[in-house]
């Protein structure tokens, strides 16, 4: 089984795909636990490129070529042959972070971002949780972390917001697979909110 | 006007693309000399991952998305602006040499490559020179340079001469743009013949 968590930057989405993960493992199951941009060796380095350095760094298509580049080694070299050997594997974001960051937000990319899935990877997870919090109480959690890696988060409360949408709407686009998740409350809370729709 | 240099590792285009820049400014033009990947301050942050490393570092398909990521960000930031500003353009390199490296020698790729640039890039030069030389006089040269940018020389001979078949055949593909050089003889007389072409 191939699972996703999105949402916005600081709403939970890290630290509820671990806790995911540490359940499912206790239960006897081979997990692997990766993320994007990364989640490979190739992929990793690619991620600098992404998260760091000016927030106007790159445009929105050249981001999407960025960000389709490290998925496709993300897929090919770990993705791919995890659920291959019959692990099941969770990531912390995956193609729904490109359709709401570079399709939902910055001008009318959407159809570039789904012709580019279409072309380089056209695979989706089985399942998808959307954590669904403020982003005012997002942005906050997400700026207290610190760190180099505050590129999407240096583009402000506004930005978040049109993110924030654009996650919610994907619960609609894709009702088989997307769920939104209430990330009020708890991690525990949360989690407790996964595994009941798990 | 926009004018590219194509050609195998070691084959001489750099040298000439620095030549026909000296003689066009030399005739009083304006004349921005480029090279890919590369040719702006974020695609020259991507060549670093594409021409140093292991020869398998990435797929056909993950190569093909880094460079046409590097050539979008060449494009909008180097590129465009020049021809805009009325100046000539000579690039080490553009499309064709992704045509190439990545369609016509590793897996039934064009399919790909051309998609993906009808996607994201879309423009061709006005004039391409493809340097003609045998590749293994030409690995010689480019095994000479040294440094770390030798990740496609290290892919060796065999690869370099489907590489120098598959220049050839762009040719015979688009006429109208692009001129084959014969690269023998020294740097003067093949400029020389470039001149003549031009």
């Amino acid at each position: 089984m191939f699972i996703s968590f999105e949402g916005i930057d600081g709403c939970g989405k890290s630290t509820q795909a671990r806790l995911l993960a540490d359940a499912l493992r206790a239960e006897g199951r081979d997990v692997v636990l990766t993320r994007e941009p990364g989640g490979s060796l190739g992929a990793e380095e690619i991620r600098r490129l992404l998260v760091e350095g000016a927030g106007e760094r790159w445009s929105a298509e050249t981001e999407c070529l960025l960000f389709t580049a490290a998925r496709r080694d993300h897929l090919e070299r770990t993705i791919r042959p995890a659920l291959a050997a019959g692990q099941t594997v969770i990531t912390d974001r995956f193609a729904d972070s490109t359709r709401v960051y570079q399709g939902a937000t910055r001008g009318d990319l959407r159809g570039f971002v789904d012709r580019m899935h279409d072309l380089a990877i056209s695979v989706e997870p089985d399942l998808t949780f959307v954590i669904d919090l403020d982003p005012a109480t997002s942005l906050r959690r997400g700026n207290a972390r610190g760190g180099v890696e505050d590129r999407f988060e240096s583009l402000g409360l506004a930005f978040q917001q049109r993110l924030a949408e654009g996650f919610r709407a994907l619960a609609g686009e894709f009702p088989a697979r997307v769920r939104l998740i209430d990330g009020t409350g708890s991690a525990e809370d949360v989690a407790a909110r996964i595994r009941a729709t798990l």
